[in-house]
């Protein structure tokens, strides 16, 4: 008797498992592989943070919370909000949440009635419509290229809005092209969705992660767009589960409630730990290895684009480059798997990211040092003979 | 524009926190509450398994695991049914899970299509129901008291089971009552399901926290069943939000391709300190405790019966009283607004547990020491005028 729900039958595996497994495989054999298929900071987490986490333990703080969190955390993200953005968003807008994941589980179940459409860019990242997909809902895809930076454009929205679509989840910066949205851009997708009575989401968990501006926060585009955010990327916690969610004002009583019953709330010694991740001994650590992430785009980019990878999309934040590989070789997924067993270099092909050319596509991750890198791209030219 | 997806409509915040909010204010005045609403150990993380936590952290262990946690963890647990239950449960079938919470997510999101039915005991865990309806099922309350020691009876599951029921969720020990399952009773509810083709769950998170007998676990009964469990109480691990769940072989790849999507992976440092909760020197100390809530339990249930409350659930674990107040009060929630005002005891009235004669019962927990719980009965004695 197997009888799984019919939803699992649209729910996708992570493809990269397979590649990330045969990694490990070829690893634990002696071979040395050069890891830039995974999609989290090298860097440990920061230490202030990692003490905090300590000293919260062994205090004993370590019991359940209420389910938006710590009082004390929510009002250091709002803090954040004004230091960082000059953006005011009070306290009991913010909910701590297990990670992004968490964030976007609540939101999503929140605003899915069964067959409501959600607009999501193609490519993007691929947990979203699995997610919209498990609270009954429809992904649809909006597919975005070099034309709109790999970001949906105002038009496109308006074009795929449908009688049965109910919002529209964007990123900024984008996984994986790493691109970014203007504040304008952001105010033009709200308007279109205002204008339509839809929800607008916007997730950036890449905020912190970018090399030429800081991007700017949807919230400072209107109090009814839901943004997503994280420890992990920027604060370097991937491990630890812990995100927030920004939330309007009418939906905090149901996210609440979904809150208590669903995880009754995040984890205490993480949520004692992030918070110090705001203090000015953390950032400067923080913004030193943005320094450092910087470093490893502007070495690499133009060393891919040398071998043949075309990198369409402007990398301005996040930790990938998007490259089309389609001069290199017809089928990224037989590429990536022959470029594992041939060089040791683990990437991250298209496959995973949607449907919008991804056999024509490779994600490779900076999130090893330069060295390694130089490695990698060594081992490339010689892999493609140039 | 307000339009949260119509599940929300079904869905309830938890009573108790006004009365816990309540509790807290008059603490903040000054005022000497006892705690017996909560529904978590008072105890500490056990020391061995707080300093695993900071011995991780310290040596950078905070990055993603896999979805299913680590493969040590997950062989630890597997040991760990082997040696107290004596039953072989491979560590394949073990996911690793944002606490007991993760594992119910988890498990209704894979087997519930909208509209599918889950039979639940009322008075139950109210978060079930919830989540029930979080991925569009409908939960279907059987009322039990104590003819059957408030479980379901094969019979009720039978007589309740219609077209549209997928399936059964009953908890040994149960929260509110403690009440207990048999191994032949288990097995019997498992037969009833497997009769129907219909899924099987058992939530043992109070496992290891009984006074008489220890609690069978469900895996004994078949492979089929899906058995949930928990780091939280027992190993006394609460805001650590670590918990797993035993899948029936047919499920593996369903189950881990949600969790890949909704959560990424459990708590890193949690899961490095749950590899301690195992040890024998941890097993000890949580043997020890063991011993004191019984202690408890003891001295409080002649107590309660003495002032007029009638205990017709036989409390044979987890943490709770549930006590049939009607010869007190005609509203149990009334009532412990009232014994909050003016006596400082704080305990949870059936509301939240369902709708089987909630205004009829509350709930005491013993997680306070005796001496508190003494002066609790002493105020009770005084506001009952015994
Ligand atoms: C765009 C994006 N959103 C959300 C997440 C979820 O991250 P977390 O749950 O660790 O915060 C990720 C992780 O890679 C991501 O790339
Ligand atoms: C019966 C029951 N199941 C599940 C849970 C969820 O606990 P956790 O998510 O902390 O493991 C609780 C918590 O009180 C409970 O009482």
């Amino acid at each position: 008797m197997y009888r799984p729900a019919a939803r699992l039958a649209d729910i996708e595996p992570f493809h990269v498992v397979e590649l990330f497994t045969r990694a490990h495989q070829l690893q634990a054999e002696g071979r040395d592989i050069i890891h830039m298929e995974v999609g989290e900071p090298d860097f440990p987490t920061p230490e202030p943070i990692a003490h905090a986490a300590m000293a919260a333990i062994a205090s004993g703080k370590t019991m359940y919370t209420q389910a938006f969190g710590l009082p004390e955390l929510r009002q250091a993200i709002s803090d954040f909000y004004r230091q960082r953005y000059g953006v005011d968003v009070p306290a009991r807008r913010i909910a701590v949440t297990n990670g992004a994941s968490g964030a976007l589980n609540l939101a999503f179940a929140c605003l899915t009635n069964p067959g409501d459409e959600w607009l999501l860019a193609d490519p993007g990242y691929p947990c979203n419509r699995h997610i919209v997909r498990t609270y009954e809902g429809r992904p649809q895809a909006i597919a975005v290229g070099p034309q709109s930076n790999f970001q949906p454009t105002p038009a496109q929205v308006g074009a795929a809005w449908s009688e049965k679509t109910t919002g529209l989840l964007v990123a900024s910066p984008a996984n994986p092209t790493g691109t970014l949205l203007t504040l304008p851009e952001i105010a033009a997708l709200a308007e279109v969705c205002r204008a339509r009575k839809g929800h607008f989401m916007v997730d950036e968990i890449y905020h912190g992660l970018t090399y030429e501006t800081d991007a700017p926060t949807a919230c400072t585009a209107g109090d009814d767009i839901w943004v997503i955010n994280s420890f992990s990327k920027y604060f370097q916690m991937t491990g630890w589960r812990l995100g927030w969610m920004v939330i309007p004002e009418p939906y905090l009583r149901d996210v609440e409630k979904l809150a208590q019953n669903l995880v009754l709330c995040p984890s205490t010694p993480a949520q004692h730990a992030a918070l110090a991740a705001f203090r000015p001994e953390t950032i400067a650590i923080l913004e030193e290895r943005r320094a450092e992430f910087r470093r490893r785009r502007d070495f690499l980019a133009p060393a891919l684009e040398a071998l043949g990878f075309r990198i369409t999309a402007r990398p301005e934040g996040a930790f990938y480059l998007y490259c089309d590989s389609s001069a290199l070789a017809a089928d990224s997924f037989a590429l990536a798997r022959d470029l594992l067993e041939k060089t040791g270099v683990a990437a991250t092909p298209g496959l995973d990211f949607g449907a919008n050319a991804p056999e024509k596509h490779i994600r490779f991750a900076y999130t090893t040092g330069v060295d390694r890198l130089a490695e990698a791209v060594e081992r490339l030219r010689r892999y493609f003979g140039r």
